[in-house]
């Protein structure tokens, strides 16, 4: 058997994952043009990546309701506008061969028959590449948009997330491999003793089916889950495919992955079943002194307006901007948006005794994920190490703009991977569910 | 000016209009692979159409539910599973270059912003292609798929239809065409002045945007609606650009675009600037007789099991099984799936004074449209002068399968109609918007 290989996802939040990478020289502020998404996917796809993943919110950003009648405020929010997440993988798997695509769909705001659906004919169009991030939603714009002041209880929100799950996969798996015959002499289209109808009834949902879709290429598309509360694991080991995570040291990585490896276990699943990969901002360059300097071009961008939005989405209501910001972080009601990402931001802030600015510019450039600032080879030194160390079945590369960073990525650290046998030389199969080294198609939930 | 041009829209129920035509030796029955979509698209796209247009519902067919236990009695039902319809757009937004791409969206199992959303993305994907055919919903069986018993009413649904419609312009037109200015030097992305948040406050909806995708190339993507109830008209003559709808007769095709038309011009609006396109099938080959054998054929591969479900989703809940088959259609209740369809189909089985078998033989080939059986010159007869006698601004053309009727079609058909001066010879321009001749962008709706 050939050692455990690394598994690598793209992670898109259009036009970057530095709040400010966009204006860089060399930066291409992809947010609505087709083809340059497809550039840079299809650079993915040459770095042989297992996934690009468009994280996603059925909303702008904060910045825009944050600025109020001051509309000026806003005009530094860059990642307001992008192609809809489901619609533009659509477009990428008959544009692509091998990458997989996956895509955020929030169970608080949609019904599981459509998210079943989409998934569904996103895994036949891409041949078996479709995969769906689940999500119980982060930004509170988002409620607005969908008749409600504010999300749903945080709890709440999960248990929901729990029975939607249950319901898309019951959709997927109404209808056999072969349950379409399509036998032009006798007329039957379908073998009905192959359809299962789930007839559905419990407390959130009430679903009959079955899908108008037939059993798609990968038995059902990857589940990918990017919650870490104590509900978001549970719902992690008990679901997921591959989870999704921001971790800021080894340490802390190795003890999460280990805690939703248990957990999967005791869902009766095998651990090596769930792909644990951390979310990583990586700023390279050629020399040490060259990608520092980067990085404090990136920062030297930052404006308080544009930062200060993205820990006001965690700051539980609070509005920081009537403290000084050259002050400590206060006391911050508990958040409904996300726990367990209050709580790093919270602990970042007084570990490192940094004050309201420092932290949301730092947190602006990470997004709360991991940020490394070096060589390639420093890079997959890391990266090595992290994999090595169990802290991390692959990582969610998070580039700082497009196109520039991910072709450097591809052209330099890919290479260095491979070197140490870690990274795969070309795609083991032609599902995603095959290169994620995962049993296909997947044993029914029930 | 040149002459009024007819307008052609090619009609996809996958994988053919006919209930038997994918039991064709030559039929490739397209319902999940890409390709064979494409396939066709492109062939309509040779033939200069405006624009494909894929219906749908989200659920199986009724087939599958009257089955109930018998599942046997359903294993004939092509219609069963497809390509979701918005996610097929995406896919062929990114691989043609002139076709209009339409699709179903209903707004009784939808939220606006997700709907505005999509078509949005689907408009920038294929640089102004996109449109969205608004309907209330016929198949009664999706409301069990999003927890309900049955639709809601009739009234309540064209209510609920005509302010999501409000809602989703609203979204579309929040943002200016030159808001995204995406400037580096002063790290403006967006100029805050070309933004219109909508605060939508309704009986149904209450929607703040604005929409995360910015104003589409179209200005808004096209309006189809398909009702002929009465709120379905008056929705259609405030709201849409194109109506699609069934008109058996010369004579009521007239009547139906006039009033149409009447009623447009009571909301202000040009008559011109809504185009009425009634469903056609058509049965072709290059002899009458041939064209009459291909039909009887085509219904000679018709079965009971088949054929009943496509009326009885217009029976207003009876179960005409219990009926004798060869005897006369009972009093139906009225269906709350669809007034006017209902009424077509009662005054269909009075006129011809048919059997209950032999009306669900009739509506099962036609869903209640025209059926055209003849010649290519024929056809082209026939389309000219529903054309020139006001019935009709251009037709939705109904294939019994694929992909063959479709080439034909384009071959045999389309050099008649423009040799007769009233089809185009190029498109237009490069939108949907542009070759159906309407204003672009639209003008705001308030
Ligand atoms: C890599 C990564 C990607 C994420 N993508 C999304 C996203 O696209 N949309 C979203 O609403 N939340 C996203 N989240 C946030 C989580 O899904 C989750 O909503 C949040 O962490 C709150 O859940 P928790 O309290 O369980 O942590 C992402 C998190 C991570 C680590
Ligand atoms: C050409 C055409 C296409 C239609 N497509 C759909 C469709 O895709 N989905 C749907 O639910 N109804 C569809 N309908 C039905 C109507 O939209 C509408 O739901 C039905 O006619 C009931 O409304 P009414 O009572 O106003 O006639 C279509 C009708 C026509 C004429």
């Amino acid at each position: 058997m050939p050692p455990r290989q690394l598994k690598l996802a793209a992670f898109f939040n259009p036009p970057g994952s530095h709040v400010a990478g966009w204006r860089m020289p060399d930066a291409v502020p992809t947010d609505l043009e087709f083809d340059e998404y497809l550039d840079v996917v299809r650079e993915a796809e040459r770095g042989l990546f297992d996934m690009v993943f468009f994280q996603d919110s059925a909303a702008v950003p904060p910045a825009i309701t944050l600025a109020g009648k001051d509309t000026e405020a806003a005009a530094g929010a860059a990642r307001t506008v992008r192609i809809e997440p489901m619609t533009l993988l659509a477009a990428l798997a008959v544009t692509t061969t091998h990458i997989g695509l996956v895509a955020t769909g929030t169970t608080s705001y949609n019904e599981p028959y459509h998210i079943a659906r989409r998934f569904a004919s996103i895994d036949h169009l891409s041949k078996g590449r479709a995969g769906w991030n689940l999500v119980t939603s982060q930004n509170e714009d988002e409620a607005q948009n969908f008749g409600r002041d504010a999300h749903l209880d945080h709890a709440l929100r999960y248990e929901r997330a729990a029975e939607f799950h249950d319901v898309v996969v019951g959709l997927w798996e109404g209808w056999d491999h072969d349950a379409f015959i399509r036998d032009k002499a006798s007329g039957r289209y379908f073998d009905p003793s192959k359809l299962r109808i789930l007839n559905h009834v419990g407390k959130h949902f009430r679903v009959r089916g079955p899908l108008n879709v037939a059993r798609s290429p990968q038995g059902r598309p990857i589940i990918a889950q990017a919650g870490s509360s104590e509900p978001g694991k549970e719902l992690a080991a008990r679901t997921a495919d591959v989870t999704f995570t921001a971790q800021t040291s080894l340490a802390e990585a190795q003890a999460f992955r280990a805690d939703v490896r248990e957990r999967a276990m005791r869902y009766g699943r095998s651990p090596d079943d769930i792909k644990i990969m951390p979310g990583l901002n990586y700023v390279l360059a050629e020399t040490e002194s060259d990608a520092r300097a980067l990085y404090e071009h990136l920062l030297s961008m930052m404006t308080d307006e544009v930062v200060m939005p993205s820990i006001m989405r965690l700051s539980g209501g609070l509005d920081l901007r009537q403290f000084p910001l050259d002050g400590p972080l206060p006391e911050l009601p508990q958040s409904n948006a996300a726990h367990a990402r209050q709580k790093m931001l919270v602990e970042l802030a007084r570990r490192e005794n940094l004050s309201i600015r420092q932290l949301a510019r730092r947190y602006a450039t990470s997004n709360g994920h991991n940020v490394f600032v070096g060589t390639p080879k420093g890079l997959a030194d890391m990266m090595e190490a992290w994999f090595q160390a169990g802290a991390a079945d692959g990582f969610v590369m998070l580039s700082p703009y497009y196109p520039t960073p991910m072709r450097n990525f591809v052209r330099w650290v890919v290479p260095e991977l491979q070197r140490r046998g870690i990274y795969r030389t070309a795609y083991e199969g032609r599902t995603l569910r095959e290169n994620l080294g995962l049993v296909s198609p997947a044993p029914p939930l029930r």
